[in-house]
């Protein structure tokens, strides 16, 4: 990987979380970063580019993520209850970790609306794939993994609920792990 | 029931959903309701405490139209289902209905801050009440109503958004009945 860009990169995410992207100039990024304002826009043409690369600096980490945990020697059930831990936590964070985390999400909002969506169709198709695994160690069953996992997708996105909501009862992990341990016991039971 | 204290509410309920809480005064709740404004003070000494009997009147109607379909010659599963669905209309109808249902939502937890909460507990009272239902007459099974009903709960509180957020994509009925749906199935397929 490029080591200017990952500089530039780390830099910007800072800022972004800390002062917000509305208040962070480029010659700041640049400065953090160590390289001259011309390098910068060598690299990305404006702040909503960077902006983008960010994001997908994030999407990207979700992937490895999910890749280490398919990786991994546990049951597809451990693995899928891992994942949707991992997603929380990942998401909690991003909720309440930065001073910024609103204008932040809104600002990643404008410059990809999509996002969201994105997010649920990646999750969707993890969930699919620790299903499938399940099913073939004969560790869980249902007919229709695709289906399953989109019913799983809308039982927790209460749980995701995104930075831009006030949020008078914020969910609780132990509660995200009641319900996934109940699709869990449900898929196990159907294992003839 | 009074006939002028209905009166009162009902003038209410409209001057606070169409010109929001802040906005409407005792006076003009009065001219709508035909009544003199010291008659108003007989009954409700000041604008929260008319809010609070307005949000009483909702709970009462949810109360309502959940033992209507209870005592209904429906199959439990069914009275389930179209409970559900009820409650997603009449959340939907608040959500959207109004000119001011944000303003009107935030002023209820203001007087009612634990109103959300009530509204959970009561409709996990009515899922376990469906559920023994349906166990009584052989139709779905689970060893725990109560742990199930508190699932269902939180795999349904997506579909609940309240009016507080902004909402880049709207909960579907069809996305709520295909969870309601796959609930009953996995209810009805551990009947022995």
């Amino acid at each position: 990987m490029d080591d200017k860009r990952e500089r530039i990169l780390t830099a910007a995410r800072k800022r972004f979380r800390h002062f917000g992207v509305k208040k962070t100039t480029m010659q700041e990024i640049a400065g953090d970063a160590g390289v001259a304002v011309g390098t910068l826009y060598l690299y990305f043409k404006d702040k909503d580019d960077l902006l983008v690369a960010c994001t997908e600096e994030y999407i990207a980490r979700h992937r490895r993520e999910a890749e280490t945990i398919l990786a991994s020697d546990a049951p597809a059930g451990e693995k899928l209850r891992q994942y949707a831990l991992d997603r929380f936590r990942a998401a909690e964070a991003t909720r309440t970790g930065y001073r910024q985390a609103a204008e932040l999400t809104r600002e990643v909002l404008r410059v990809r609306p999509e996002r969201r969506l994105d997010e649920g169709r990646m999750m969707t198709e993890y969930f699919v794939r620790f299903l499938r695994l399940g099913i073939e160690a004969g560790e869980l069953y249902t007919d229709d993994p695709e289906r399953d996992a989109r019913v799983l997708l809308f039982s927790l996105a209460f749980f995701f609920p995104g930075a831009l909501q006030d949020l008078p009862y914020p969910p609780k992990e132990e509660d995200l792990l009641l319900v996934v341990d109940w699709f869990l016991d449900t898929w196990a039971s159907r294992v003839a």
